[in-house]
């Protein structure tokens, strides 16, 4: 009966994509229902997933909105 | 002092609606801060109520986004 | 499939209850599983509840831990 | 390594905005990390904060959806 | 810089255990920032997980606290 | 009519200390509602303010409990 709530920034994983997809969508349910009942025992069937997309200007990482942030720490995408 | 946080699928809960509408988040707010009051003597004051509304493909159920395990089960709309 | 959670201070509703009892546990979640079937049409099995206890110095309102801000405003219980 | 998580309605600080600020996100990311940092020692690089927008009729207060209680109440903004 | 949330019950995941355990915590942490990785691209050290643990009492299904439900639906774990 | 949520790992901010001490849980409140008030004009009593404390082995980091993390980078405390 877990609950599963996954919160990731509102952008895509590579070029080209300005958003999580939908297969991505679905394989992220997929995997964490799959954990759940490899770790816990927990049937599928009584797993809830929801995934929250965040914009990235509603995101801050070491004080500060994470464009900012890595624009600062000379990362890319994380 | 409570919050209540309500999270559902952004879909309508019957033909013609493509998602809650204000009368029903209406209701669902006034309910639950009355049974809030009812169960634990708590002033409508005191209560704050968040509805989420979620995509439904941003939604697992049965290891899959809910749309694919409605159909997979034969249900309609939960 | 919607999701409730019921965030209240871990204290009791009268007199002589330091917490909220089982009962009323039961009947929070009984009440609000109605209400989403009554208002949305969700079915009771696919409503879950989650309600979280919140010790009363990890509550704040008005600037304050809760039980400074009763104090300040002399009410009892919220 | 806190997470701070701040729900406030989706709408403008003053006349003229209808929503939060870049600005004014930024600042509340950079104030609420800084308190971490000054009162548990946390240190910037590992505070997450996320900023939730919530339409005003998803938001209740006082048994009704918040704009309907601020009017009751004679409030303007809060 | 996602976050993870997972809710479960406070209890064993088989006879003898009455709670989640450390090993089986660690493994969902792993197992979660994994699958991240895989399907998003999100390094390991962007990834928070916090877990849950909710007292059966507190946690309700089908209108009833989980206990009664499963009982009521001939139930062992879930 | 702002709701924060702070969730920190359950341990002392200094040698000596094992918990988030009630004086620094009012400085939080105290802080973060000023912060609401300043940036957003939100009135102290409109915003409520839950601190979660999570065990440390219920909070993951790098793939790992925070504790084999901090170990692991050579950290202290975060």
């Amino acid at each position: 009966m877990p609950i599963v709530t996954i919160q990731v920034t509102r952008e895509g994983s590579k070029p080209g994509n300005d958003s999580v997809t939908a297969d991505e969508k679905a394989a992220l349910i997929g995997g964490v229902s799959q954990l759940l009942l490899d770790v816990l025992n927990k049937p599928l069937d009584s797993t809830f997933v929801v995934i929250q997309e965040v914009e990235t200007e509603n995101w801050g990482w070491g004080g500060l909105p994470v464009e900012a942030y890595r624009k600062q720490r000379g990362l890319k995408l994380d």
